[in-house]
């Protein structure tokens, strides 16, 4: 462990008062008192958002009713929120739509990769991952019987595994666990060099990492809209489409939105040009004008500055840490360096989630994954300097006084 | 054509009067002065959705973030809709859950039926269905290659069709074109009778009819929440497994919600026992809970007192175009017999495009479906028999005016 300074509150206040991007948190509806490191599972609210949705419902629906299909744009809006988020995730605008779940997108996508590349037939991916991929990949594979082989393969022999018999790589940039971010860049090169395609799931990177896409050569990707893009719980997801293969995937949800002409109501399905071919039933349009809505606090942010932050807040939080709960049974376990490192940090205490449960009546919101994992999710909009330095000083507090085996702190909730 | 006395629009404002559903309307933010019979394509707003999907936004997700997933039962949604839903429609309460879109959710359905019939092959199915449902089937078939074959036989002759190499039954209950409603129960029998299972899509029955699955022996359904249940634009959709398929039928679409145990992060999936299988992604809490909202506007009404309005409804409205309309070329192509009509009237008109616009100027809001139809869709909670009367009026003083000619009409919107 290297001597570091660690800086005082006020450094920290001072710091935050530097910061270009602190006045953004004044677009949060933030609860006082809250110190809120959980945008990694679901963002906060930003404002505005409410009135967008409450004008959806009382004018949009309420009074343009099915006319607002057209007045209102609604049939347009996945589209339209794609093309917001794309330059987020180095994408062009017209290779990314939101639609549906993480869930179902990775299925769709996936699906039409391992079409496009038979006979290749192996899915290659890691264990430990977050488990509604392995578990769609598990799906795919279970149907489509020998056209398929799922080879789970850990994490530090990905390259390797890599051959001529893999159809397509899925990843998930960032590990919701851990934070450790995989070199997408260097993956997608060497999915390439065997004849393979690279999938990312961006759930954990969208809006907190400066993602390059069509940088790193992929070919495929989803994500979540309620995280770091703070579109609400259960918003819709997002997917990517390279440009040079959405005339040869297609997916087998072939529901009518995703048609070349949805309203002639004609027998045969024909896809769609473009993205929209992934698009399946009727658009969610309510949630959909909530993240619309939610997208704009991103408005003049450079990913690469929210990135900045993003590593800075990380790296205070573990030099806290260190200096401060040496003795406290924590083990640091995503990376210290920033750079392999997501919009998280992750703490390993066989009493995370009493201690999780102590920090949250602390007001210092994280949340805990089994076995033993305490996660703090860093979203450099609406989270300062300070802000971290009074989450460990709570911490430090409910280490110190023993707080945390309060016996109401074990009683596990059906959602964790 | 039998003669028909034909009710005075007095008459029909005494039949509201007496009316015990009529209050009912006061529910619904209907637009002043707007007739709208297109509730069988996107339904009326009900009153308490904006507020209550605002307490949801501004309270749930503002102030109790993350911890409104268990404080403010966002993860019981699906089922707690599904309970909801399932009387309407002849269901137990735990048969039925709300999730994704109807096409998503027939894809899961469809795909886990066929597995379960293995080595049958069939799915069988109408030609000029609503095409979602045809386009579904069809990426299913192509994607499971020759484990499946789609078989698209004409209406008359799907009991004659159903033979012992059909898997499953794919059926909408009621047609979304001409309003035809099939009889469930005997098509559902015929199926049990060569061993096939029967899923009914009752996207334009749910919230309308007097549906019964148990009744029927039906095996599987798929529904729409924003058409007669008045979810709002994109409403969560809804699926039903019988009791006796649920720990047996798995979908493809296996992601996390549907894990035995979706906070234990496990590697390898197990899917949960019931209905909750068939969810997949996280659930869109926004929009379950406009959903679970407007679904209050059914407390205490019996479908079939609904049906019997409804019935009426269409036949007042036929009533009056023949004795109204019946030199202005129009041919009835619903069922002229209330008990075999959804809730539903259907006209065409080779002009029928411009004539549903010109209507929509005259504030009667039907809706057109190519190349000929006029939609009119009879929701009873919001319609009464003078709405009818006055819709009928307009419509002959378009028709005698010529009105529907002026060049605006002509002019083909994105979405018809």
């Amino acid at each position: 462990m290297t001597a570091r300074i660690i800086p005082s509150r006020e450094a920290c206040v001072a710091r935050d008062e530097a910061d270009p991007l602190f006045g953004r948190r004044g677009l949060f509806d933030l609860p006082p008192g809250v110190i809120y490191l959980d945008g990694n599972s679901l963002g906060v609210l930003p404002r505005g958002v409410a009135e967008r949705v409450g004008e959806a419902m009382r004018s949009e629906w309420g009074k343009g009713l099915i006319s607002s299909w057209n007045s209102a744009g609604w049939i347009d809006l996945p589209a339209l929120v794609g093309s917001r988020i794309a330059p987020m995730i180095g994408a062009a605008v017209d290779e990314v739509i939101a639609a549906d779940s993480t869930s179902v997108n990775l299925f769709k996508l996936a699906a039409g990769a391992v079409r496009v590349q038979r006979p290749r037939r192996v899915i290659l991916t890691e264990p430990r991952n977050f488990p509604t991929d392995l578990y769609i990949l598990q799906g795919l594979s279970a149907w489509l019987g020998d056209d398929v082989e799922l080879r789970v393969v850990e994490r530090t022999t990905i390259a390797d595994a890599l051959d001529e018999d893999v159809a397509l790589l899925v990843l998930t940039h960032v590990h919701y666990k851990t934070g450790a971010v995989h070199d997408m860049a260097s993956l997608t090169g060497r999915a390439h060099e065997v004849g393979a395609l690279a999938l990312w799931d961006l759930s954990h990177s969208a809006g907190a990492l400066a993602v390059d896409l069509n940088g790193a050569g992929a070919d495929l990707a989803v994500g979540c809209g309620y995280k770091f893009l703070n579109g609400g719980p259960g918003a819709p997801a997002f997917l990517y489409v390279a440009r040079r293969w959405q005339d040869r995937i297609t997916t087998p949800l072939s529901g009518w939105m995703g048609h070349a002409a949805p309203f002639d109501f004609r027998d045969d399905y024909q896809p769609a040009a473009g993205m929209a071919r992934t698009l399946c039933g009727t658009p969610p349009v309510l949630a959909l004008s909530a993240l619309d809505s939610a997208l704009s606090v991103f408005e003049g942010v450079a990913m690469a500055d929210l990135r900045i932050k993003s590593m800075a807040l990380g790296d205070l939080f573990l030099d806290l840490v260190e200096a401060r709960l040496s003795d406290a049974g924590f083990k640091i376990v995503c990376p210290r360096d920033a750079r392999a490192r997501g919009s998280q940090v992750s703490l390993a205490h066989p009493e995370g989630y009493a201690i999780i449960q102590a920090l949250i009546e602390r007001d210092v919101v994280g949340d805990f994954r089994a076995p033993d994992i305490l996660r703090f999710g860093l979203t450099p909009l609406y989270v300062g300097f300070a802000d971290i330095w009074d989450a460990v000083d709570r911490m430090a507090a409910v280490m110190e006084t023993g707080f945390w085996r309060e016996p109401r702190f074990q009683v596990r909730a059906a959602v964790t």
